[in-house]
């Protein structure tokens, strides 16, 4: 039989306006998750809830004998086992992760991909080594420009077979803030697998694509990397032929804990009347969260909700929390979070035909019966 | 503004031929989550890849302060904290879980509803207490005919409002095997959030339903129970007026490990040519699996595979596998469980209203590139 991996492998598409979400799609959905909105409550994303993107599989990959390279522009290649990786001294840094596809489902036209709706975001506390220290151990060569990660997840995705592969400037792979690790626990234990065990990356304040799992090798270039994962997927592009932008770093984003109690299909929640404390997580990957606004009429007016001070974990999430009175009726209640660089939430779509850093505003939508 | 209950939690529904996966079903699958097949590799899922289906949201549940109920028909109602239940010896099952809707999504009409294809399971060691042991401890009434369990979780299901509550038949509840846990840890350690901590119903071989999550109380009834998860949800109908029949047991499955790598969007497999090892598990819920087929033709013809041997874990799934060559072209994989009983899974839908145990046999589309 004739045949090519195009066949089962095809570019990039637009949902028609009255396409239900696919049988891929809802395949992406089941085996990769977002967080329950529910557990924004915790400081730290307990096990299972944090969300979790996969490309392909997850490899079967044991501590034991895992070794990640070091070599490319460097003045010498290295080889860490995991042992030597632990001998350095931990690091431990609590980010707030979101997968650059979150909120891609609520676009219209909708990209085919990942259907996230507001969900692909989880907060960690983890533990590794800075790759500037590994750096520093190998050295580098004057001219090398890039660091290129390469993990051992294999796949073949808009017809293009590879592992996956991701790169970052020199000056952030060696800068001292985010300080990006090479991470072997995620809140205190092995990171799990579907976490990127035994090893991953981790680059706090930038969207999860460049957070490379099963870290394998680490290889600097004196050329800009031109894999599938940066020239081809995330980047911001208006039309298929667009070079676009790349996506980088998270753009503010705050997100309710729904309140009261929900229905279990139409997830509309259900609120008693009286007084109501809502309550929420806001971050942004670009600069501190400096206001969180909240809506209780689908985003006509606003009020100041009040933000946590903050803690020291510049790169991870902010409470916030705001009174509201729930009357009888139906309401829409939004958040949206403003960033010390100046940027605020969008009222509309931010539209980008791979359906990257859409941060548009949450709309929960409460019920509130009138014989309470 | 008018309202009622009933506005936002309507009743069941199908599908339009022509409809896709609404909204609705895509906001249960971003917060539920099925294994992710390649875990089936491992005999004990790891955290984080067990299925999960929530009803409503995960009850804010510390284990301070915790107090299980016991009640209704019974000689003296007691009450257990933590440390009680601890005080008894712990009892270990290795239980294969799986959701009585996992394959509803594959239904054709669909049944509207948590959108599973046929990855709703999971395997864990689950320790505690057996039920019988606390019902020894409080004694029961001559009169007791059922046991019903409440769990913290509240909402509205279809114009209900209810906290999650299921019953099982005395027999069922004291019986020695299989074992009912009253159960605090989930693979050694304490049950995460989304898997009902700080404790849940363990009924090995029963669907997910029946292991009530979050469990703060158990009455004895001396009548049947006839509550919405036990008398509306979970029944065999094939209609909306038809009472059904119970979901109670999990019927034969058998899942493959797809072969080869995935493309990132259809899913589909890329398999080199040559021989390649089919893997997979399987299970019942009614009786032990003692035989899996596979076929390559997408269920023509079917060859006998190797199951392990009995591991002494009678409620958890049993490994299998089966050689293969693969040839150049499109395959569809299909691997089906016979049990004890002499049941085996379908080669055409179990269609019912609901979509329960649906166990159509699995499709896994293979493409084998003819340059390798």
């Amino acid at each position: 039989m004739d045949g090519r991996i195009g066949d089962i492998s095809t570019p990039g598409r637009l949902a028609d306006p009255a396409e239900g979400v696919s049988p891929e799609e809802l395949a992406l959905a089941a085996r990769n998750h977002g967080l329950p909105l529910e557990a924004l409550r915790y400081d730290v994303t307990p096990p299972g809830l944090h969300y979790v993107l996969v490309h392909y599989d997850i490899p079967y990959a044991e501590a034991d004998g895992w070794q990640l390279t070091v070599g490319g522009r460097v003045r010498t290649a290295l080889t860490f086992d995991l042992a030597a990786l632990r001998a350095f001294p931990a690091v431990t840094h609590r980010v707030t992760m979101e997968c650059a596809g979150n909120g891609r489902a609520r676009l219209t036209p909708r990209p085919v991909s990942q259907p996230w709706l507001v969900e692909g975001v989880g907060t960690a506390e983890w533990t590794g080594v800075p790759l500037r220290t590994l750096l520093a151990e190998s050295g580098v060569e004057p001219d090398a420009v890039e660091a290129v990660f390469t993990g051992a997840d294999h796949g073949v995705e808009r017809g293009v077979e590879q592992d996956y592969q991701r790169s970052l400037p020199l000056a952030d792979a060696v800068g001292p803030d985010p300080e990006v690790l090479v991470a072997y626990e995620m809140n205190g234990a092995p990171l799990p697998p579907q976490h990127g065990h035994p090893l991953r990356l981790v680059v706090p304040g930038w969207y999860g694509m460049a957070h490379v799992k099963w870290l394998r090798d680490i290889t600097l270039t004196a050329t800009p990397f031109t894999g599938f994962q940066q020239q081809v997927a995330y980047r911001f592009r208006q039309s298929a032929d667009d070079p676009g932008e790349p996506v980088t770093r998270i753009a503010p984003r705050a997100l309710m804990i729904p309140p009261g109690f929900p229905d279990f299909m139409s997830r509309t929640r259900v609120v008693r009347p009286g007084p109501c404390l809502l309550e929420g997580r806001a971050w942004s990957g670009r600069a501190p969260v400096t206001r969180v606004e909240v809506g209780t009429d689908d985003g006509h007016r606003w009020y100041e909700a009040e933000l946590a001070p903050a803690d020291g974990h510049d790169w991870a999430w902010r409470r916030w929390r705001a009174p509201w009175t729930a009357t009888p009726g139906s309401h829409v209640l939004s958040a949206r979070a403003t960033d010390a660089g100046g940027a605020v939430q969008p009222l509309t779509q931010p539209w980008n035909r791979g359906g990257f850093a859409n941060n548009l505003v949450q709309r929960v939508s409460v019920f509130c019966p009138p014989d309470g």
